[in-house]
């Protein structure tokens, strides 16, 4: 018998959007996925945000591309069939899954409620699965994932602009908490006022933070301060503001994903600030290290966040009324909203309307 | 009237060695000290320990030095005069200085008993006093010195040996205890095995952690292991050594001041661990990115440390008689000692033995 593809390996038919060459071009793609497990769900998809991760995944900026690839890790949807070890997810329920739908469950990453940390960790799409078949993303008509990957969606989280927290809003929230950036009292930066950034200001000024947002362009001072709610607005090509800005914040939130200078970020800091790295450049960054020494200040790293806490951030989000800014595309258009991102050109994040344009059987 | 010389301008007769230029040469000095002031204290110098930092001052490899300079900043002698409002010190105590002798004593830094981040701190030498005078260190007969930068030493604690602690000790000290890198149940590296890194095995074992030397030289290991109480030991440049102790630190204090790669270092850190930083290279270092969001982890500065805690330090250095390993040199042999410095040819550190070594009058 001839060996089967990747991608009909298992019994359940699925069907997509996928690239097949580092082109990156997104056609249709009919696939398979497992069958359901005793602590699996499976679910409708009805909305997928589109992450820049995808676009560098899709073009295989990284090097670790396995095509074809069908992208998506902000995913919204319905279930339809729970295993009968599932508890807390039932058919009928709206349902979310980020950036991760596996780990060991061993290690002391995992038992701290910290999987995003397990170096066994499992990616939505992209990665090897535990039983050794890879995985599919959201631009798919419908997704099986085991129980603790499933975040419930509250009632009142729009279903749309919710999607994109599933991966930008824990980014943020995450090291805003662990690193008590946000804190009553504190005064915080966001750098760059993209996906990640916007909703950074809003989870920031709903724990309590004065909230600065620094960037590159001044033309986005009118939508961080009026629309997102900032306290107060920094070109940083303006060396006068940002020399008068100096020692002033307790954090700072860096969401730039380009390789960029930190020393005037370094600066900005009083003693004992911390900036913190949710982007990931492509070369490494310049570490100055006397600014670290004479303010005792931290450099730090954060990626997305434990299933526990995204479910915390989710329900944060829903009591503060915070979502993502979307513009929702059907999967006709997602290849010119692939071209649009590359250049920063969307207000804040794409999603994809799948439920309603992605036409296919939805049930096994 | 003729302008008065730098070292002219005090009422105070004082001698010392001084470099005049950027050779770096020291030799006999004659200059002046100010009046004692009612919060001031004067005292004998009795030891004073040679940092590397003096080298860089000796040599303007930082490009700020102020000539002549008379360097030395761990400085132990015997008080010999007090102004009216000095408490806690009088005449005969054994005291010493470090390496500030003043700040603003307004701001925020300095309200939180850490003047050694005030942005207007003055250091014990190549600096401008608040009286507008350039300030001269412990390689001479005398010190004059604000109260609030004197350091009581404990009984118990040697003059000479103790020394030392009052940069290198305080300066790893501070970070050890601040980011929590050697409590009770933690695995800490400590990277370079000079002044710094001795004290910091030691104080580590002593705050009640596993102590890991990571050193680049294989024959530091027997030292480190037999005479410091070091629990492992990792030669940086041996690879399989390194990767299988990856992820086994919660910490690591970075004595290095040299550009050095800080990944290896980083991939040595469990999830969440830091990597602080207190040497201070001539250029950047490089930072990846991507493996400090991987584990969450932090790559921090310190900077000696406040006075308060400097007196903390000394203190338990006594109790834990813990002390730095020493070559006690005479004044005439400072040149040599300098060049060894520069060679890393001391186990651990030079103290000059000022008292009696230096001829010169020792009281006003």
């Amino acid at each position: 018998m001839a060996k089967l593809l990747p991608e009909q390996e298992h019994p359940v038919k699925a069907f997509g959007w996928a690239a097949r060459d580092q082109s990156g071009h997104l056609s249709p793609f009919v696939f398979s996925r497992r069958a359901t497990g005793e602590e699996d769900v499976r679910f409708k998809v009805l909305f997928c945000g589109i992450c820049h991760t995808d676009l560098h995944n899709l073009k295989n900026d990284w090097g670790v591309s396995m095509y074809p690839i069908v992208p998506g890790h902000e995913i919204v949807g319905e279930v339809t069939e729970v295993g009968r070890k599932v508890k807390n997810v039932k058919v009928g329920d709206k349902v979310g899954v980020g950036c991760m739908v596996g780990a060991c469950h061993s290690c002391d990453n995992c038992n701290n409620d910290l999987e995003n940390y397990c170096p066994k960790m499992i990616l939505t799409y992209n990665s090897i699965y535990s039983d050794g078949t890879i995985t599919y993303g959201g631009y798919s008509d419908h997704m099986i994932v085991n129980q603790r990957y499933v975040v419930n969606f509250p009632e009142n989280m729009p279903l749309d602009a919710g999607a994109p927290l599933l991966c930008a809003g824990v980014t943020v929230y995450s090291p805003l908490k662990y690193f008590g950036l946000a804190e009553p009292g504190k005064h915080v930066g966001v750098v760059g006022l993209g996906g990640l950034g916007h909703v950074a200001v809003r989870f920031a000024k709903a724990l309590g933070a004065k909230v600065t947002v620094i960037s590159t362009s001044p033309d986005k001072k009118h939508d961080a301060i009026t629309k997102l709610g900032a306290d107060s607005f920094l070109v940083s090509r303006d060396q006068a503001q940002m020399q008068e800005a100096m020692g002033t914040l307790d954090g700072i939130l860096d969401t730039v994903a380009a390789v960029h200078p930190i020393l005037p970020l370094l600066g900005l800091l009083k003693t004992d600030g911390k900036l913190v790295l949710v982007g990931v450049p492509e070369k490494p960054l310049e570490l100055p290290v006397f600014p670290l020494i004479a303010g005792r200040k931290v450099v730090a790293g954060s990626g997305i966040g434990g299933m526990k806490e995204t479910q915390e951030m989710i329900d944060f989000a829903a009591k503060h009324n915070i979502k993502a800014d979307i513009e929702l595309v059907p999967i006709e258009y997602v290849n010119e909203a692939m071209e649009r991102l590359a250049k920063n050109d969307v207000k804040y994040r794409f999603v994809i309307d799948i439920g309603n344009t992605l036409a296919a059987a939805t049930k096994p």
